[in-house]
């Protein structure tokens, strides 16, 4: 028993997925389950698939190995890595892809680069353009088959590192302001921020009316238990299930109504 | 050997379906496949949610456990049930969303609230707003496992009811028309009504020129055996899969070209 | 251990492929790992479906089965068949879908028409506009099961064909030109020709500037060993994943750029 699942940016209409899958279904036994996180990560955009990996990949059972493709690196210098955690294997680009889900699992334990001449662990010939059929899905599907992360290659001390700052908004203790931003907008326009759902608790208890700063205007906005306790329409304010805060507008579109994006700043004021 | 589904309205973009099957990963054997009906029922459209595991559901082999999540009440009083029925398990919402699968799948042997003190079968602590990962993808991984439903929760008598009508378009024989509604747009624009093939074949036989009333206007068309036989750019009626009257057009949309949607109404005359 | 996929147009959100997994899951044994090839074929688009089962199925193992539909004929004449290649196991309609697929992974060893009397190995009744449900899942899970191909019907000697032209530009050495289409359109805008990367390395070598014509204008692009190494914003060429000549703009869209299609010609000059 255990897990590999794949994350990309390649679109689900594409063959690419179903080629991974398909490369590391001759290698994984079939005691292994497959999941697919997504391969709707916007394209190229190594932020929002490293915030998806960071929040699945905990709740994986330990021994899972992640085979995650958001690459737009790919052909060039950059290498493909595997990271070792205190529970879980990840394998892509080193492009900081898998770092915060690797630290979301850790400690990481060691880090190996893929050596592409070790071709038993890879599919041949090697193309230029897609490594998550020939290097990462089969990397994965071996670790995931028992081979050992030293077989892959050499030990390595860095990684290209990202911090997605899912812990890192600020609190202006004078002025009462919470200094974040958004790191994620899911499908109904919800607003994932960085700001910790206990730090703001603690600053004010979890009710009230706060002021929120967003693309230079104001929005006051009621904290809520749960976007159900929300007035049909209203922007609202809850604890999400990343411990983060959230933004959203019941049965509406907080992302529209606010005209913001990932990486977008805010201001949060207990008013 | 097992059955486990999911469906949803997260988007498959997004971490929440793949959240819920790696948490359920980490219960359920190895041996129970995980099947994913979709993550695309549009948000909070419940209706539309329950037709299609209503439609999917009767195709699965016996002992399935489905684990069902458009919850637009998600954090308030709302509870999570398991229903029983005479071959397969169903868990999410007391919304509605369960029950047409359900009786598709009938007769109701049981049904149990989730009791949230249990934790044992949670995945804690229970977030407000994503009781998909956090309730009932491990309570239905708990069930595809073998636990029964009487360890999750105290059994109940009654649950929030939801009638699709698919079975309930009504003839009246004197000027040969058939009051129904839309139950289903699929990709095609193809409408699915809730309008029988068998009582509609029973009244005039399987061909022949029908007139549609729908959004106001009036729409001569043709019973054929399938889509196939239809003129490219008609309009047409057959016998779906579903077992119901569809309307489509032959490489069209019928929905574009109508203007409707899910629930609209619709008459159809035999002329 | 075994692999059977799934491929259609039915769309993800839609109940279809769901039903057709749920069917499948009743009959093949959980040792067999379904692969969801992708279900976001444009609809009725035969020539894109046959393209991406064509690239995906010569990555799976020995022994897979293969279960596409991508049907504008359902419910009529057209039957549906298997098609058994030196590795691997073929079911669909008969309109061509399966046969770049077949070749890929030929030589074919046999074909057999689908015999819907024999209804031990399909779902009754069969309704006329959902064969992927009632014939194609459950043909290819038996295959998958061990049954025969012989058992599901009688050899055929011929199926209808369809050429992609996966290997058919023409090279004119006189003017330097290749005259090409285009056979795939990805996600990314990336546009695959038919142009195989040997070939042109052959003339040229992989480095250089070309000259192409597409939609009555020309472009000039660049040779770069993989999009990574073009400049941002610029349309260049490259040997794709496919073994194909690729056209792509670094963080942009070519299929928008150059306005074209599958099945859009392009010409391709040595300059």
């Amino acid at each position: 028993m255990g897990v590999l699942t794949f994350l990309s940016d390649f679109g689900s209409q594409s063959p690419y997925p179903g080629a991974m899958r398909a490369v590391a279904s001759g290698i994984a036994p079939s005691s292994v389950r497959f999941l697919d996180l997504t391969h709707e990560i916007r394209p190229q955009h190594v932020r929002e698939g490293a915030f998806v990996l960071a929040s699945v990949a905990p709740e994986c059972p330990d021994g899972s190995v992640h085979c995650a493709v958001v690459d737009p690196g790919v052909g060039t210098e950059r290498e493909g890595i595997v990271v070792v955690t205190q529970s879980q294997f990840f394998v892509g680009p080193d492009n900081g892809l898998l770092m915060p889900a690797a630290v979301a699992t850790g400690p990481i334990r060691a880090m190996h680069a893929i050596d592409l001449s070790r071709t038993a662990y890879l599919r041949t010939p090697i193309s230029q353009t897609f490594h998550g059929r020939d290097v990462f899905a089969p990397v994965a599907a071996h670790l995931a088959a028992g081979v050992a992360p030293s077989a892959i290659g050499p030990e390595i001390e860095d990684a290209i590192p990202l911090d997605l700052g899912l812990r890192g908004g600020d609190f202006d203790p004078h002025n009462l302001v919470f200094h974040g931003r958004i790191v994620y907008v899911d499908r109904f326009g919800n607003l994932i921020t960085n700001l910790p759902t206990g730090d703001v608790d603690a600053a004010r208890g979890d009710v009230g009316t706060f002021r929120l700063s967003a693309n230079g205007r104001d929005w006051p906005l009621e904290r809520v238990p749960s976007f159900g306790h929300a007035e049909r329409g209203d922007l609202c304010l809850t604890g999400g299930s990343h411990g983060l805060i959230e933004i959203a507008v019941r049965e509406g579109n907080a992302q529209a109504r606010l005209n913001v994006d990932i990486g977008s700043e805010i201001r949060l004021t207990l008013s």
